[in-house]
């Protein structure tokens, strides 16, 4: 069976990956969203296995030291991780995964999946991401320059990336993202990809 | 302004090159296709620039000379050859070109575009494209066979491609290289590209 693709989509806090794997999500349910693990306790009304997998220190700290996380990253004494078992099975089912994950995340997936779909989402302007993170408005001046400092200098790291899309128009930027996973799946990369997995069978 | 693509579309006879070419021109009339030149004398309905650039032999040997072809052969002493300049001049107009071509021939142009898109276009199955061949008509059982060893040895060069489409449907095939082309237009690879280029400038 054909693999399925694993999808990194990312970009700085902002640019509106949230909304963007929603929509992607609704339009497409026959892909798979990666769950992240976390230590941080729940929030009310969020879901075991749907919102996130839930976990002590001890646990994840354990799950670590399998090497059981594509990538992982410790945030305000809090753990976040992406376990790597649900995303390898799931490809190998043909399914295709999506990530939903900072710039520093997705750069720690491509060391271990270099063979991942990396798109990052970029603001139309650096004007307008300023608007959108203003007009969240539930954090200080201070906070808000800081959070555009670090915007600024991820868009750096964008050449790490397979692709750059521009979020406009949720509804554009999901059919961009159809026309990538297409014409990945016609690449003959891909194919070397998958031919060399048959030959090892 | 950004470069055009350079859509180089090819595959084995009788894989329906012509037929995918005529109608992904017709819903795109924005694409420009590439007129070869050749010395062969015109055929009856056929029109200079249209069909072909037509030319004598003395003039065409100048041009492989002066390196004035993306590509060229010489088939049953008739010589054809893609003009390199109007490609060119295309795609700097910011309009992609549209090439189609055989095997030898588009291997040839990747040396000199590697930055092409390169597109192989297989049958559905060797027994389909037998059918076709055999459905022309006009040729001896020694030319089909002969046809069909071609086709076969040149599948395997399909690798040196960047996408594979099966042509099952001409519909499908002219929605894939949309996705193609979409997807090639957001990869960070073309943006660097384009950014060398302006960086010279």
């Amino acid at each position: 069976m054909e693999k399925g693709l694993l999808i990194v989509l990312s970009g700085p806090s902002g640019t509106g990956k949230g909304t963007v794997c929603k929509a992607l999500l609704k339009k497409h349910p026959e892909i798979a969203l990666s769950v992240s693990c976390t230590t941080r306790p729940p929030r009310a009304g969020e879901v075991h296995g749907k919102h996130y997998f839930f976990m002590d220190r001890e646990d994840f700290e354990k799950r670590i030291a399998e090497g059981a996380f594509l990538e992982y990253a410790n945030v305000f004494s809090n753990f976040y991780g992406t376990p790597r078992g649900f995303v390898e099975e799931t490809l190998a089912q043909g399914k295709d995964v999506l990530l939903e994950i900072d710039v520093q995340g997705a750069l720690q997936v491509k060391e271990s999946a270099p063979d991942g779909v990396f798109i990052f989402l970029i603001p139309p302007s650096m004007e307008e991401l300023e608007k959108r993170i203003r007009s969240r408005a539930t954090e200080t001046e201070e906070k808000i320059r800081e959070r555009l400092g670090k915007a600024n200098a991820e868009m750096s790291l964008m050449d790490k990336y397979d692709y750059v899309i521009v979020n406009d128009e949720v509804d554009r930027v999901v059919e961009k993202i159809e026309s990538i996973l297409t014409a990945e799946k016609l690449s003959v990369k891909r194919r070397k990809i998958s031919n060399e997995r048959s030959d090892v069978k």
